[in-house]
Order: structure tokens, then C-alpha cells, then sequence
């Protein structure tokens, strides 16, 4: 690591007093957070972290590039730095870990670091919605790297605890099993298409995001703030409830696609058992990614809640034996059978 | 994590055959490596690691930005992909801690991801680069991110493992404990200075890199393969002898600064008794970054070796009592005393 430790980088050259500025308020955000398994944070050649006796360490890391999983001219900053942590704490939930640390590393441009007229700069958005979700996920940011770069882009590392040979994995489900999802489906596409309304036709120079109205923030949030489900994951895995499990990136026609493969098994899925988010469509619900719900697979003799810790589940389908020459997924409907095929989340380019 | 999950992104709309078969090639390749410690790889939501018991880990990450820390025009692919793990793996060294897992997120422009001409593609020399290192020092890639960028950068976090409290930490060094450095110093920046004669002055559009001559390799060796210490820094770790230490990334001048910060201390340095490589000028010594050498310091009363593993250690000075108006470092040679300030690395832009 280099650029979080501002000891380090004072003496460089191309070290301006902004970027000196903004690390020590990273620093100072940063020693905040709860700090549960965080022995040493920034300002050492690496963090230190100790896991709990009979834990392990599950690790993840989530890469977001301006144009493709964000754009400055629709997103708020607050909303981007909120979704760059998100994405890797929905795969920590996934497993059933508990977040221990994060890290940070951020290719800027000058212009989003330094303050434009009475705007504060772009990048102190961007961290108080990171360390926003950050802080109320009790997870230390606890290192990375920083560089002035043409092109802006966070890449996150995760990492996360979990107790050994407990982790929610994505093979598993077997011939039998139920089909589970927590939460809503489809708020994350519905969001992104009220956003690009909002955002109108791409300008030169890129017009800032647009401001959201109050009367939209809610229904905008499953995009711009959606929430990673740690506390449920962890509850499945305590319990051993779960023959497979992953997170809703990709959107449910794509995941579900995954876990078949990696279990090696079909499934079917019951259309009028969806949760649809009540502002989305049958198609955004089966197809439209970073919803960040749980998507698991439990057998039929165990007792799945109607919901975990106030969040909903609901039981959606069932895993049947793949066949050749069949789809991997059919959606069933009063309209009979079709082939679900993956149509997932594409990058904004 | 996305994009090292092939199954994961084969069903997006933006996933061409050559963005899988590079996936493809990855994974393939960084099965190969050895993997004590990594229970689950490239595949899942997270990779699982175990550490032993009685170890915590230690986690770095480095960013790798065109322009700023290699040059497409001056670094051979493997060169490139050798120095992103080169830095990481030295953090680790620094720590005393032996390497677990490596997570890399790549952002890469289409052109260097396909063949051109007869030449193979630019992302398979830098996955050489970076896989040789990796499993010289025994680091499986466990899994990372991928994505089509206007901007070639490489994001790489590793983590590490080390038994409980022990670490090499920055702070500890107390006056009167004397200061060493294995290796040499100045080959890096030698080496960078013969690079950039060979390259030549920038050309639009840019030229790619020289071919290095035979005669040349050795001597451009440490600035384009530089190697990390694991095995010294492993050794000083078990052995407790150090009572501070970091690695050499920014160049002596600057490093020694911070290695005084931390620990609250002042140092002198015996110009005489640098180890400066045959190659190098004083003034690379004292300045050049990135000789990935690690500097440490030990009470007067340890007795340190002449040679760690088959690499020398120099005694170089000591460490003493901080005075206010005085400088953290001083040079001192038959010509006298002078301030050493740090004058350290700047990056490539």
C-alpha cells in the first residue's frame, strides 16, 4: 500500500495539498468504524487482521470503471461510493460472512478531488457513501491506495469471517430442493430506468447527475442505495438452512442460471410466486441485476420463515434433475411452461 | 467478485470469446500454483482462506496505473505484470509474513486483450510476469475482476499470514538500535535510467517497448523484475531481531524518513557503508525507489549476520535521539555531515 499512509507521500512531488487533505480525512472517517478483528488499520506496510479462533477468512474484490458500472452524469457521488462497497459486502452475504475489513484503491481525476466553485469536491461524496454503508456494516476501512488517473475507478477488496466449513456456497442444491429470495426483485432495474429518465440524453461536457426530487428518493433507493443482506446470510449460515446460496448481482434469470451449473441440477421457477418490487415489471424482476437480494436453495423437509430479522423471503421455485437438451430454468405461468434464459445486468457502455 | 467466475459473465451481452478465453486461461493458470491455505479459489462468491492457528493476517493492496507506474511504451508486458505483485508481495516481506492468496483487478483497453499480428496478446505477457512471481512465492491467484477500460491499471490485493503479534511493524526503533539494509541499492533507478535511453523519446502513436539486448538484461533486472524479500523478512520475523522495519519502495531518503516518524527517532547514515549496486550513483542509492530492499533496525547488542539466505545484509547506521530543528536523517561522510532529505520516488507522469 502506499497513498493511505500520508507519511509516505508527503514528500512526493506530484503530492498537492488536496490529495494530502483527502487522505487524512479518509484517515480520520476511517478510525471511526467499529474496528471488531482490525488489529493495525492504515499507516503500516499492510493491515492487520485477526479472526476469530475457528474462523475463517472469505475475500472478495469488486472492481467499478466510470462508463461501465457508473456514470458521473447519472449517479450522485454519494450513490457511487455506496454501490462500490455494496457490491462486495452482497458477496460476504452470499457466503454468510461477517465483514472484517475493506479496502479501498481509487484512480481520480483531478477535477473530482478538488472543490468546483461552492460544490465540495466529488470525491468527499463519494466516501460519505461509502463509509456510510460502511460504518453501519461495521466494516473498517482499513487500507488501499490512491492515484490521480484520466479515467475514475474504485476497486474494493472485502474481507470477511466466517466460521470454518460453514460458509454458503453456491454448490449444494440438490433434486428436491426449494427455491428461496429475500427481499424484492426488480427495484434496482426500475430505479435505473426512472434515473435515465431523469439523467436525460448524454451532454458535452458531461452534465452533472441530476438532482433527485424528494418525491422519487424512494423509489430511486433500490438503485442508488441498495443494501447488502449480511444479517440474513449470516443467519442462514448459523443455521445451516441453506444447500446453496449466492447474491442477486447479475439479476435472478442469469444467478439462477449459476447455481444450477455449479450444483449441477435444474430448476423451476413459479412467476406469480415472484416478489415483484411493486414499481417494476415482470421482466426487470426476472432479468434485472444488483437487486443484492439472497437467492438460496433449502431442502423441502426444513421450515424456511416468512421472513428473517423484518425482511421477507419468499419460496419461488424448486430445483428439479437437469435433463439433457432442457433448459437449465423454465419459468412456470397460468400460461403454461417457457425457457428462462440468462439475460443479465450489462454495464452501461 | 464478477468477472474470474466464467460462468458468471459468458451470458452477458459484453463478454466476448476473448474476454472468456483469457478468464479461461487465467483460471487454468492460477490452478497451477500451490495453495496451502486456500481452501476455495476463483469460482465462488469469495474465496475462502484458512490461515493456521495462531496467525492473523496481513492485507495490502497496489494500484498499477499506465502512465503513472509502468509505461506501455517502456515495460514489456511480463515486466509489467511482475512489478503490480512485485510491490504487494514486498509489503508482505516488510510485515515478516508469508503470502496466501492474491486477488487481481485488471482494467484493460480490447487491444491489449487480443492478438496483434503475429505477436500474442499483451494481457497473456502480463499474466506471465505476474503468475511466474506468484508462484516462485508460492501465492495462488484466488480470484479478482476484470473489465474493458479505456485506461490500462491493475489493482492487486494480497494477504498474508503471520503467527499473532509478531509482525515487523514501522515503529519500534529506539536510539542506539543500528540500521540494515539487504541487498543493494540504486539497481532499480539504474536500471530505469538505462530503460529510458533505450526507449528513446515518446512517439504517437506510442511505440511499443524496446526489445531489452541480451547484454542489457542483468542490468535492467532490478528495475523491471524486482524481487520481494518473503524469505528475510520471514526469517527476522521468527527470529524477533528487528525492532522496526519497512520495505524500500520510495527510495532510502524517503523510507528511513518514515521508518523515523513512526518510531519517533532521528537516524544517521554512513555514506561509506551504503551497498550501492555496481551499476548505481550515490545519489540513486540514497533516492531511487522501488529496490524493494528491506530496511530494518536491531537493538546494538543483537548480533545480525553478514547474509540472510545467500543475501547480504550492510550495516548502514543508527538510529538516535530526535533533536527539534534538526533533520530526522542525517548523511554523514569523510566530507562531514548533511541532511539527508527524502527526494524519493515520483511516479512515471
Amino acid at each position: 500500500m502506499i497513498a493511505m499512509k500520508p507519511k509516505r507521500i508527503d514528500s512526493r512531488a506530484n503530492a498537492g495539498s488536496s490529495e494530502l487533505a483527502l487522505i487524512a480525512h479518509i484517515r480520520r472517517r476511517a478510525s471511526q468504524t467499529s474496528r471488531s478483528g482490525l488489529r493495525l488499520g492504515i499507516g503500516d506496510d499492510c493491515a492487520l487482521l485477526a479472526p476469530r479462533t475457528g474462523e475463517e477468512l472469505a475475500v472478495t474484490t469488486d472492481l467499478c470503471i466510470a462508463g461501465r458500472h457508473f456514470r458521473l452524469d447519472w449517479h450522485p457521488a454519494e450513490s457511487v461510493g455506496h454501490r462500490a462497497l455494496a457490491r462486495g459486502l452482497s458477496d460476504l452475504a452470499a457466503m454468510g460472512a461477517r465483514p472484517i475489513a475493506a479496502f479501498l484503491s481509487l484512480g481520480l481525476p483531478r477535477e473530482l478531488t478538488v472543490r468546483s466553485g461552492r460544490a465540495r469536491p466529488w470525491v468527499e461524496g463519494f466516501l460519505d457513501g461509502l463509509l456510510t454503508l460502511a460504518e453501519a456494516n461495521k466494516t473498517p476501512l482499513a487500507g488501499g491506495d490512491l492515484a490521480e488517473s484520466p479515467l475514475a475507478f474504485a476497486d474494493i477488496a472485502l474481507v470477511g469471517a466466517v466460521p470454518l466449513g460453514k460458509a454458503l456456497l453456491r454448490f449444494g442444491a440438490r433434486p428436491g430442493d426449494l427455491l428461496y429470495v429475500t427481499g424484492t426483485l426488480g427495484g434496482a432495474a426500475a430505479g435505473l430506468a426512472r434515473l435515465t429518465k431523469l439523467a436525460g440524453p448524454p451532454q458535452i461536457p458531461p452534465a452533472p447527475p441530476p438532482r433527485i426530487p424528494k418525491n422519487l428518493a424512494e423509489l430511486l433507493a433500490p438503485h442508488l442505495y441498495p443494501q447488502p443482506r449480511i444479517a440474513r446470510g449470516r443467519w442462514l449460515m448459523h443455521r445451516r438452512l441453506a444447500t446453496a446460496a449466492l447474491d442477486l448481482s447479475d439479476g435472478l434469470s442469469t444467478d439462477l442460471a449459476h447455481l444450477c451449473e455449479e450444483s449441477d441440477v435444474a430448476a423451476e421457477v413459479d412467476s406469480e410466486a415472484l416478489p415483484i418490487h411493486p414499481e417494476a415489471t415482470l421482466k426487470q424482476a426476472l432479468h434485472g441485476g444488483e437487486d443484492y437480494e439472497l437467492l438460496f436453495t433449502a431442502r423441502p423437509t426444513v421450515r424456511i420463515p416468512r421472513g428473517i430479522a423484518g425482511l421477507p423471503i419468499a419460496r419461488i421455485g424448486r430445483i428439479v434433475t437437469p435433463r439433457s437438451g432442457q433448459p437449465a430454468v423454465t419459468l412456470i405461468s397460468s400460461q403454461g411452461r417457457r425457457p428462462l434464459k440468462p439475460q443479465g445486468w450489462e454495464h452501461f457502455s
